[in-house]
């Protein structure tokens, strides 16, 4: 997608072709700034410190850092230490693991002198997977969109709401709930995002605001109080989320907040759609209100806010009174039964496992898990 | 209720018997500093300051206001005047303009020589009517309370979630959905209120948690997207909140993000109870969704958060990117559908209009309006 007019992604090779450059996230969105990956450690860093976020761009820092590590020394001995070095920075991101393991599996036969040049053109390969996978996501739910644009005569504007951040940012480009705004976008269909604030950690106000604005895509925030209203008011047309976790029968476990938007949604009679990769789809579980711990994080999340002062500093203001605890559980799960359909690369299905089936009959028959 | 041990009102008379004391709310909950109101511009600008807020306490502070122009000059003239400079300060205000007219009207077929007096009484008696209406309210939803946790075998804390601030810092004393929380902590009953953050003004994080900290009362904060999960994972037993506008069939206009809790309760089998006085309910609407119009407020405060940096510092940062507009919607429905009951000081009783009139007969054949 678009920053200030120019085309990127949110990992890129260098001019020099073999140093990794992503955006540090953590910064945004205040100031825009780069980072230039040279080394395993760089890579691992970006990781560890929240620079990069989002399975998809996690999976395929960690693949460029393998492929700088082997530029240094592609031993065995490397190969290993460097997979654990990137396999410790999140030890519960699916995606991290699944790149590193893939990688170097993909390595170990390898000579040690073609291995630096076999992982670069693995982790190329990864982030153009990803983009397909996307772009697919992106076509598919574009459908959607350019049904309620000629529903209405193609006359008013489409109003989409997303929660969080699944967009470009989380992953190589497109994203996943806002690949088809930015197709609709680019289909010259007249979209307006509502982005939910997410609080505690703001990524629809940070990161999603940011992202729709440097692509030129109407928007507006709100706090994640405000979407019932505007869908009791006839001012959402579309819900499209993202899901960090997907159940076997459709059930979505996604940022916090996710299944009251749903609930809105669901008793406004507004469609309420989540985008994903099949590839995240969970086919060991069914139940997720049952089945998914939910994390557990710092409550100073919830008490202190972050942002830029009038004076252009970034600081960091405490809300609650000093001796009020605070409660930050990270995700809840939204019952397929709140889900009007999930949008995948293969299509559009029903949250149901007859649904998730026929988009992925390989499914069929096999033992659970 | 207590601060810091000590049991004190929202507004009070001074030790001099004749200057009004409020606490500036809008330095909550990082500094305690309470105003002494000497004279009439000096209520004017607590309200339209927002040092106070709260239907209730504003009409108390509007009638203080009045006693004191009486005090300087108790002409016909100046108690005009002082009436439209209170009313000036929030326009929209009900309350505000139901005690300026209430006094007013009292006072002037009095000799001036006896109509300080006569405010200064009226005042005191708003406030303990406020008061009585509030403990009333506190008294019939301490019945549910107690019953939740009769029915633990008076084993488990009893788990009450709220939104916003309706507690006594919005009142004279106890609050509206607070008091039954109060009387059950006063009553030994253990009691945990889960206390909605409540953006964008954040007064649930802010006073909510505050004044319950202050009054000893366990609580946790949470942002307002953590309600479902909780509810989902059964650690909510009962939802209480206030309205700042009631339907004669019981439609509850609120903060906005009430409507998104109250359809969690509902799906998960939570109750969901408001508070309120009997005097705020308008009998002239049925249909809170059609016929209440929902103020916007400035996209800055969803834009822009304050707080206390850790140097003591009281400061402003943005969240928002700066070319991103922000809604900002202050209220939302909740239809009566999803309203269990209404606890008023009369009883408890249906969200619908036979379960009002069961409990306010006196407007049975009453003319719309």
């Amino acid at each position: 997608m678009n920053i200030n007019g120019k085309a990127t992604r949110s990992i890129v090779l260098a001019a020099d072709g073999w140093a990794a450059v992503i955006i540090d996230q953590t910064r945004l969105p205040h100031e825009f700034v780069t980072r230039r990956l040279e080394n395993l450690e760089q890579a691992a860093e970006a990781i560890s410190a929240m620079w990069v976020r989002g399975a998809p761009l996690i999976g395929a820092t960690a693949a460029y850092g393998l492929a700088l590590a082997m530029r240094s020394d592609p031993s065995n001995g490397n190969l290993d230490r460097a997979g654990q070095t990137l396999m410790a920075t999140r030890p519960t991101a699916v995606n991290l693991r699944w790149a590193v393991e893939d990688v170097s599996a993909r390595l170990r036969p390898l000579d040690a002198k073609v291995r630096a040049e076999a992982a670069y053109a693995r982790a190329a390969e990864i982030c153009e997977e990803d983009v397909a996978i996307n772009r697919a996501i992106g076509e598919h739910g574009l459908g959607l969109i350019r049904k309620v644009w000629e529903a209405g005569g193609r006359q008013d504007r489409v109003n989409v709401l997303t929660h969080c951040n699944a967009g470009w940012l989380a992953t190589v480009d497109w994203g996943t709930a806002l690949a088809p705004i930015y197709l609709a976008h680019d289909a010259g269909i007249p979209i307006h995002v509502w982005a939910d604030e997410t609080r505690p950690r703001n990524q629809g106000a940070g990161l999603t605001a940011w992202e729709l604005g440097q692509h030129g895509v109407a928007h507006t925030v709100i706090v994640d109080n405000a979407g019932g209203h505007l869908m009791q008011h006839g001012m959402v047309d579309l819900c499209i989320t993202g899901t960090d976790r997907t159940t076997a029968r459709g059930d979505v476990c996604n940022k916090i907040g996710t299944y009251l938007k749903a609930l809105a949604a669901h008793d406004n009679g507004v469609p309420f759609y989540v985008g994903l990769p099949g590839p995240t789809i969970d086919w060991s579980i069914e139940d997720g209100l049952a089945d998914i711990p939910i994390e557990q994080r710092d409550g100073r999340e919830v008490s202190e806010i972050t942002g830029r002062t009038a004076e252009g500093a970034i600081a960091t203001v405490r809300v609650t009174p000093e001796d009020s605890p605070a409660a930050n559980y990270a995700f809840d799960v939204t019952p397929a039964r709140l889900v009007s359909g999930l949008i995948t690369e293969r299509g559009i299905c029903a949250a149901s496992r007859d649904g998730l089936l026929s988009l992925y009959p390989e499914r069929h028959n096999r033992p659970v898990g």
